[in-house]
């Protein structure tokens, strides 16, 4: 009942918004293709499988959908909407590189090794045609958007290294880190596909804001939906944040109820990775008993409140994204 | 001698030169102080630390020279040579942790670790922010060469890995990683150096060839002085790539000419990395028998020949640049 309160709903707009996107994103795949293209097969081999790995495309689509809402289309709006996905799939490279790094566990394997090596690289490789792709819009505005928001995001990744490992962290910070690291994204992909569509200045501002939230809501949802989606419909396993210890919302909010039994649960299975089968029940039910998701999804709408359209264009662009929005968070990230 | 022959010299035009770069320079160094200011200390602390660790500061010599050669430095020139340092010093990074990945000396250690993520991390903060400064300049043409560069440089960090760790390696394709690796940045810095002071594309051009052969020369007399050098004149350590098995060209020529008992050697340190403490003297002797040296010089200085100016500007340029060039070499990177 809570999620559904959360993605307000309009199922006519959203068949209409599927098509859309999905004729534009033909055209974004088979600029990704084209880019990936390289002299030495490994890079082309190892990033494609990396970008046709599940992902949903929604940075693209915000892009698309933002473009769309103010008139057309472009070949701008097809590159933008591939350099914002190239950006996304670098960042997630380099995490997934510094989470194995942190975690530690074991010696690396040679397949390990070759792992991070690729990762590394692959995500600079993509980070630098994401730039390419920026310039073929010819818009230095675009240009001076998302290197500022690539710029956020390893900051907030920093912080997230250097503050979230403790219950201690506040709903605030937790608040800023989800901004840098996936709500500055989202702002910056309705904003620029705004801009190179036509949109003025402020126009694009708006739509900003409103992506940003919108990047908020969406990240908030997704840490609630890790504890109670049981079934793999969404393509990841449940409780994978439980085991690796990522302190999300419904997390802090249950540590700031709970017992000093609970507290001592809370440590030894999030912080010292000590977790055995049945852990990950009781955590649901700690989590639920002091109303963490309950609260996590409370403020998702407050948010979701706080950013009413204030035009037209606003307005159409929330209905098409909310439906999307709920596309992708019951299918997978 | 030979090295002598490599870098011609005009010692009055180089004093000139210092000058006028060391005032350029202040002005870069200022606006990259400005530039790793952060909310997260953390960051400003790391990437301070990486920034003033020693580096010459050489790629935005040479655009602070290109500019001044074409009339003017401008702000432009100071942002783009900050913007060079920031995408040579994210590559270096980068480097470090793929290198150490692939030696995998024993478990890494959590100085190690907070060393990978605090390497990777820092790298794509200044990548970002190399963009950033690069879109101040307000001109396309930098961020599409830069772009392409990085994406190149990447490409080169590949084709590396999977290439160079066999003596088979041919002195072409050596040359060809060599370009992707350092002349590209080298020719990249040139030619948008030239750009923005103002020069046609045709001798911005230009100049990128001269600065790729540069680059070229660079780093063969880098690679042939780490076995020379016996000193820590150059503020390193000589024998790092014999200690690491990095495969230069005076080794790949030194192989090519070597007896089996010889390469028997040669795969015992640099592939298996198994030396003791006479070997690198012992190599030493093996490449100076195979003229290994004297051949890397001469390619070196066939590649100089190959790159004679043109015009004026290009003559000017060439005088100032060996001065800078020979300075950088006898110091360290």
């Amino acid at each position: 009942m809570a999620l559904a309160a959360v993605h307000e709903n309009s199922l006519t707009a959203f068949e209409n918004l599927s098509s859309l996107v999905a004729d534009s994103m033909r055209l974004v795949d088979a600029l990704i293709d084209d880019h990936l293209k390289s002299d030495i097969p490994l890079i082309e081999q190892i990033a494609k499988h990396i970008i046709y790995s599940g992902g949903k495309r929604l940075r693209p689509a915000l892009v698309i959908l933002a473009s769309h809402i103010h008139g057309h289309i472009s070949p701008s709006t097809i590159a933008l909407a591939a350099a914002v996905e190239f950006i996304h799939t670098a960042t997630l490279l380099h995490d997934d590189v510094i989470d194995e790094s942190d975690l530690r566990r074991g010696t690396p394997t040679a397949h390990t090794v070759w792992g991070n090596t690729a990762a590394i690289l692959v995500g600079d490789f993509l980070f630098a045609k994401a730039f390419e792709l920026m310039v073929t819009t010819g818009d230095l505005r675009v240009l001076q958007i998302l290197s500022k928001t690539s710029a956020v995001i390893t900051a907030g990744e920093v912080r997230q290294l250097v503050e979230s490992h403790s219950f201690d962290l506040s709903i605030e910070a937790s608040l800023q880190i989800m901004g840098a690291k996936t709500a500055e994204l989202f702002g910056a992909a309705c904003q620029t596909g705004a801009l190179v569509a036509g949109a003025s200045d402020q126009d694009a501002l708006d739509f900003y804001h409103y992506g940003y939230n919108l990047g908020l809501i969406f990240q908030i949802t997704d840490d609630v939906l890790d504890y109670q989606v049981t079934n793999d419909a969404r393509g990841k396993v449940p409780g994978d944040d439980f085991r690796e210890g990522k302190i999300t919302l419904p997390v802090i909010y249950a540590y700031q109820m709970a017992t000093v039994e609970e507290r001592k649960f809370l440590n030894q299975t999030m912080i010292e990775l000590n977790q055995t089968a049945e852990d990950l029940n009781r955590m649901r039910h700690l989590i639920e008993s002091h109303k963490g998701f309950e609260k996590s999804l409370a403020l998702a709408a407050d948010i979701m409140r706080q950013s009413q359209p204030l035009t037209h264009k606003q307005g159409d662009f929330k209905v098409l994204l909310n439906g999307l929005l709920r596309e992708c968070l019951t299918r997978n990230k």
